[in-house]
């Protein structure tokens, strides 16, 4: 089967997620906008392509399927790609940490953005200084404590006991974390020993590794999610 | 089978959504904190009961199983309540739309807490002020738009062509910004008469008219998601 990803070129944004899962498993798969532009989105954006209307990118297209929404295309490619476990059970806990995880991203997204995704950062300096302490001093703790929590209960390895797409989905994030908040994150890093070493688990994984080490992984930026401005973290 | 749905007392909140599934459904369930208090649901939320550990409520508890996250719960649910299409594709599409209601939810929620959750409205008032006035001038356009033509490609009436569970939550959708931004949605409504009928529609089926009639339909309050105040929504 060949997929076609589509998601905004420049950034690693979402469209990360779905990528990573992709590379994993060493499925067949285009990067369409990435090949031919973001107006190859356009025409599913605004409905004439026909079948589901995804609101936002990623989206991805199999055969006639068209899927949207991270959580969605993850759970759709999980048994497909062998990244979940067989049991109903295991499966709507994997979809359950993909959809907490998809909050904490938006929260992260918002600790640079608060006020309006339309809006320049420049043009909310403030609010994002007083959201992004919040996030540093309550929200990271909250839910990296989760993660480490349920990794804790799940044997330490791997949150689901066995390697899955959630897995992918922490490594981005705690990767995404460091980038953009280096300060915070060394002094939460001491209370989460099974995330970190997951982390690291899955960037070592071949070809997880030869992904990250070649051209298509882009750089962290200041367009995406994950935004480093220093004011944002913690000080030195 | 018998459901035990476990969300904090005092509040519609996003446990309405799972709710109005059950009663719809005319499911056997147990609204379990409202029965014994919200300190029910602590073993669940500190790890202590075993199984998967949900980040917060609302989660619904099916003999062994728990399970947490709105969208995963009516995605469990609708097959079982007769309350999704029984094709692949329309099931994705479902999930698909329910998680863009939700992202949509959380940015109403943000509007009257744009920096923290931990603090008070009158706390962070003035940065409320600035992100409502992008949520009714651009957000809710851009969203409610999205709904308004996804209905009109389903053939108008339902988003999936019959009934589900994602009417039930558009349902909810519109009553809870009927309720916080009434000046802002009066402006919208000419363009939204999809929406609405959607909404009346599901208003009047029997047993969501018997429930919202009955005193286990809270009202919506100032606790809640869908707040009303005056000052965040336009002028008269």
């Amino acid at each position: 089967m060949r997929y076609e990803l589509y998601y905004w070129t420049g950034i690693q944004g979402r469209g990360e997620f779905v990528r990573l899962a992709l590379e994993d498993a060493a499925a067949d798969y285009d990067d369409v906008a990435r090949q031919h532009g973001d107006q190859a989105m356009n025409g599913f954006l605004d409905g004439s392509h026909g079948g589901a209307l995804p609101f936002a990118p990623p989206f991805l297209k199999v055969g006639r399927l068209v899927i949207a929404q991270v959580a969605n295309i993850l759970q759709y490619l999980g048994p497909r790609l062998d990244l979940v476990p067989d049991s109903e059970a295991r499966r709507l806990y994997a979809n359950q940490l993909q959809l907490t995880l998809a909050d904490l991203v938006a929260e992260i997204h918002d600790s640079h953005h608060p006020i309006a995704s339309s809006l320049y950062y420049e043009d909310q300096r403030a609010e994002a200084k007083r959201r992004a302490r919040h996030l540093r001093s309550e929200r990271l703790p909250k839910f990296l404590g989760y993660f480490e929590q349920a990794l804790e209960l799940g044997g330490g390895r791997c949150v689901l006991r066995e390697h899955s797409y959630v897995d992918l989905s922490l490594f981005q994030l705690m990767a995404g974390l460091d980038y953009a908040y280096p300060n915070a994150m060394r002094r939460l890093r001491p209370r989460l020993p099974r995330l970190y070493a997951l982390a690291q688990r899955v960037a070592e994984r071949p070809r997880i590794a030869a992904y990250l080490a070649s051209p298509r992984r882009l750089a962290f930026n200041e367009d995406g999610i994950f935004r480093h401005y220093p004011e944002l973290d913690d000080p030195d």
